[in-house]
């Protein structure tokens, strides 16, 4: 571990030594277990147990209490409950204890009294500079140190070894079955950390410290608050520069899910776009559950470099060669052409009624020799359109020479460079490849998708290690000021200072004023009530379009005066504004997330922008290029880059324009609540904003 | 089996005497391994081994020769290849034997010369009236008559039990497969058919002879080609009489899939949208792959009938409960809202710090109290808003009472009438559940999308129970003469006929006749050149719009004259519309597909309608409710209902002209090709094609 973490967080993960408060002799109680497994894997500190009752704790020295230890630990386990927990996290703040861990349940997750008591350890915690994990925290495990505070009967179940990958969990139930499925694919686990409550240490906060740990070389995180963002944006940095890929689940992604998190860890509803732009922006790939996690890792786990799309299926069943090329294509793998050449050196090593296009059948030719795949995989190698390979085996039993295939497989893994998988939908067939490091799923239909995301997310952190992404904004969000709503014509000038294309237009006070600003506009008009009060005027008929001569402008500007009179609001005036036609009615929006900061939506605009919503979502300190790519997903995309002989809007301005909205939101630090421009008119020669409302904190 | 089965698939699956051409002795060789089978598992009727080699096989009397049996056997399964098989199939044809299975291959998977000799197979066959599986089949098994005419090895590595599911599928190994699935998730497989090449029994044939068994519960077919829809509509009209759902996989979703199913089984493509409308309309479930085929088995064999789409969650791990919402939601299920008595009566059952509203979080007390889910389930059987039930176990490993949990899990399933369905993350976990007929997932994410599938389908069943769908046209879909389009007059008139609302039009030959249409049609109109040469008019510059005065319309209707002309076109003369108005323009399409018959499209329609794809695919006799269930599932159906104060559009009206143009459609059976009516203005008032381009067969 690096030298350069904090205390606290380094005394978590590679304590010199630990008591455990509320230490029992047998190792099947909390109290006990820790002490079992930390004697049974090699804990190479000191362990303290501290039990009053008992002069030793399976067959260590016990002491009456931490003021009797000859030092003070670097950490401490608190397993008693209650008051004597607090106590004993007074005790360690005061002795000068780096962290602890409070095992114990029933305090935020229970009712008024238990956050009350909660909120009061992390006070004695945070005066004493004490770390503290929980409580209701199943423990922290770290295999490579040998520092196994955790009571999880999973490494009794499924036994533990070293390696690379790191699992931190606000949950422990489901740290504990990531780590399962993880062993059960034979990969070995160096952490595996459950936060619990996270009255003080969170996710973040154990990723950031095991991003430093240089044998590590994939995280797996299962999130359900996220709450600071700042540090775990930290982690990624710290990660991506090591080329540690990070995946997590973030729990409650739909509504339902989000009531469930509030009532299981208490956590607050994050929007969960804004979730999607913040984990994409700092690089960490986000799957929908805990199996999702585990499944990736053994891609992750090899040394291949992502090339192109281009898939090369190779089966002994004619039917998985059809359902695997559909999965490859639903995934957004293609199936790579294999060059005439290819073709015919594998038409000398297959039978003649096999497939030597790709999907490539070698048939049941296969239980005869078991060579085939070892033939016919080197050749594949040396086409330069297969970028990967799957090698689909649905049929394999009595008879098949499954050894002899993996040793094949490994071989192609291993020399090749291109990354191999394989389905193995009998059980017995997973086993050999396992064991040799190539990649196991049960069917294509698991095998591409984790294939297709693990080529994805090596290509995103590629581009992120050569173009960092900005880190989120130095001070915390706030939303808890009041806000009020400016007026179109103070909105209008604020982004034009900001450098947004805004239309053509005059703020005016008279109906002459009016009339002159349709003359000096040169053309037909668009007359708009002007006040701050009335965010939505299209809705109280106090917008007036195409009109182009004064006297419907004189008419317009009198309607909308008495309008206004009428419903009691002092009126700036009217905007009269260029009628501005564009190819795409577009929209542009930034507003101020309580906990990402600046997040910035782009789309398509309109009338029916809520009901047909084709946006994306991103942080505001994203790039133009960034902006780009999220549009190229939209379904407007086609039109955006010209469909039936029209030519391409403007992308560069459209994200140019989108980047300084977003950018002046961010700067504002909270100053702007929102913006939201509708329509923004993209064209080919350029992009305006015909419409703006800006909410800002009164 | 009913005794109204054909000859032909009658002694295909309840044949009372079988010879084997080609037979062995040796059990693992592919003439010897079916006898081994029919001796193992009982087959009742009379084997007959041919091999004029032998005078005994695996213990029965050998024959020389078909000539030589005393009686023509019902079935004749041809092991021998090549020239053989084809005197085989001859000799069968000549003795009055009723059906053939071909297992050799290199036929029509094998090139010219292959493709030759299966005609000459068929043709054979067909003359005398002889029913021919194959040829490269796997074969066909019965397990309840014993009439395992197949040698899949799979009936070794995993031993058979009869049972209420059915397998047909056109590769052996996929059938092989998927029975493999069911057969390690316990359940009993009856049927399990390969037709191979399909030369003449198709899947669709045996779907049909099968659906008669009346202990056939389930069907599960795996189809890469399907070109006897007809047939296949009949198998699922039989099942679905007897109340046995159908769950198929077509393969070829994709283009990649379809390049890979022509070459594998030289499978014609299909449009993949009608396919997903032909199966919908006649109540088959379309999933993605084999092992989906064998998921959602467990569901559909208990005997609960679907209800709201209202779940309860259950787990002892919080992280559970939020991924279980966050997946309920996903597949369109929705959490149940508990009643205040239900939490309370869950309250006084469950520790204190445990979640009662739904998800219900029983936590690790389960632990100490084994009886927690019996104690729970019936609480929720009792709540009017709980439909179903998952039980979401990831830990439970030492110290777990499973049993008890299964038989808690298995009494509410038999006694609620509630589905019951369990995620077990660990094997272990699984096996007392499955063994008490719970259907048991790997997690949540599979438990869910498998429970919403029965759910819907069962629905739909019922739906097409009270009310049969049409059948398919009684013609074959032939599309090979060439084909004319018409003139937009007269594609006009042809829908004013069939009773479509057309816009209000006039033909004009003249510019006179023009000025006067202007006149009649009292407001602005469009001028658009009508010839059949040139379908596309805006294209061209032949189509002026809002028109209103006598100028501009002689004026239209010269130039547009002069660029007929100029182009060497014939003119009608010009159409003058009236300008209409619409809340939205939608399109309804309809076409002569060459395997499925007339086939119906509506949806968003205007100038982007390929390039922002929002349509809907159903056969074109479907009824007007299912045209407005499919609108439903449209990005534009918000509009549709009206959204920001508007009305909404006349869905009766826009419905009853989509089956109108549909039923044109299927009753000119292929002599009209399509029909292409874009926009239909849609307003509350009414609907009204504006732009009509057909296509008939000249």
């Amino acid at each position: 571990m690096s030298a350069s973490l904090p205390r606290g967080l380094q005394a978590l993960l590679t304590p010199r030594s630990i008591a455990v408060i509320g230490a029992s002799d047998h190792i099947h109680k909390i109290g006990g277990r820790p002490i079992h497994y930390m004697q049974q894997h090699g804990y190479g500190g000191t362990l303290y147990p501290i039990n009053p009752q008992r002069d030793t704790i399976q067959g260590l020295r016990s002491y009456a209490s931490l003021d009797a230890l000859p030092e003070a630990p670097e950490l401490a386990i608190v397993v008693v409950a209650g008051e004597a927990a607090v106590q004993a996290v007074s005790d360690c703040a005061r002795l000068g204890v780096a962290a602890a861990i409070v095992i114990a349940s029933g305090f935020g997750e229970a009712g008024e009294e238990g956050r009350r008591q909660q909120q009061k350890m992390v006070d004695i915690a945070r005066a004493g500079n004490l770390r503290m994990v929980g409580p209701n925290s199943q423990g922290l495990a770290n295999f490579g140190s040998g520092a196994i505070a955790s009571f999880s009967t999973m490494f009794i179940e499924v036994p533990p070894q070293d390696g690379p990958v790191a699992v931190i969990s606000q949950s422990g139930g489901m740290g504990a079955m990531v780590y399962g499925l993880l062993r059960h694919q034979g990969i070995g686990v160096r952490h595996m950390h459950a936060t619990g409550n996270q009255a003080d240490v969170t996710v973040s906060d154990l990723a950031l410290a095991v991003a430093h740990d240089h044998d590590v070389q994939l995280m797996l995180l299962y999130l359900e608050t996220l709450n600071d963002p700042a540090t775990l944006a930290q982690a990624a940095a710290v990660a991506r520069a090591r080329g540690v890929p990070i995946v997590a689940v973030k729990a409650g992604r739909t509504s339902a899910g989000q009531r469930a998190a509030a009532s299981h860890t208490g956590a607050l509803a994050n929007e969960d776009r804004a979730v999607d732009a913040f984990l994409a922006h700092h690089g960490i790939w986000r799957v929908d559950d805990a199996h999702a996690l585990a499944r990736c890792a053994p891609l992750y786990l090899r040394d291949w470099q992502p090339q192109g799309r281009g898939l090369v299926v190779v089966s002994n069943s004619g039917a998985s060669c059809v359902m695997a090329a559909d999965a490859a294509e639903s995934c957004g793998l293609s199936m790579a052409p294999l060059a005439a050449q290819t073709q015919s050196a594998l038409a000398e090593r297959l039978p003649g009624f096999a497939a030597t296009a790709n999907p490539v059948d070698v048939t049941a030719a296969l239980l005869t020799n078991s060579a085939l795949f070892g033939d016919v995989l080197p050749v594949i190698a040396g086409d330069a359109a297969a970028d990967m390979v799957l090698l689909d085996i649905p049929v394999a039993g009595m008879g098949y020479d499954i050894e002899r295939f993996a040793t094949d497989a490994a071989a192609f893994a291993d020399t090749s460079g291109k990354p191999i998988v394989v389905a193995a939908w009998q059980q017995g067939v997973a086993a050999p490849f396992r064991q040799r490091g190539v990649p196991v799923y049960a069917n294509a239909g698991e095998a591409l998708p984790a294939l297709s995301q693990w080529r994805a997310h090596r290509l995103r952190l590629a581009e992120l290690f050569a173009r960092p992404p900005a880190p989120p904004a130095a001070v915390a969000p706030d939303v808890s000021s009041p806000s009020a709503t400016l007026s179109e014509a103070a909105s209008l000038a604020r982004l034009a200072e900001a450098g947004v294309p805004v239309v053509a237009h005059r703020l005016c006070r008279s109906a002459d004023e009016a009339v002159s600003a349709w003359r000096a506009l040169d053309g037909p008009v668009a007359v708009k009530a002007c006040a701050a009060a009335v965010p939505h005027k299209s809705e109280h008929g106090l917008v007036a379009l195409g009109c182009n001569d004064a006297d419907s402008i004189v008419a317009a500007f009198e309607r909308q005066m008495a309008t206004l009179a009428g419903m009691g609001v002092e009126a700036e005036g009217v905007i009269v504004a260029a009628m501005v036609r564009g190819q795409r009615e577009c929209m542009i929006g930034a507003h101020w997330d309580p906990v990402f900061g600046a997040v910035l939506v782009v789309g398509d605009g309109g009338k029916y922008v809520e009901a047909l919503r084709d946006t994306a979502v991103l942080l505001a300190t994203c790039e133009e290029e960034d902006v780009a790519r999220a549009l190229r997903t939209l379904r407007i995309a086609p039109l955006l880059a010209g469909v039936r002989g029209e030519a391409a809007v403007d992308m560069a301005a459209l994200c140019r324009t989108a980047v300084s909205v977003g950018r002046m939101v961010h700067a504002a630090g909270g100053a702007i609540r929102s913006v939201d421009l509708n329509p923004v008119m993209a064209s080919p020669d350029g992009v305006v904003v015909v419409d703006a409302l800006m909410e800002v904190a009164a």
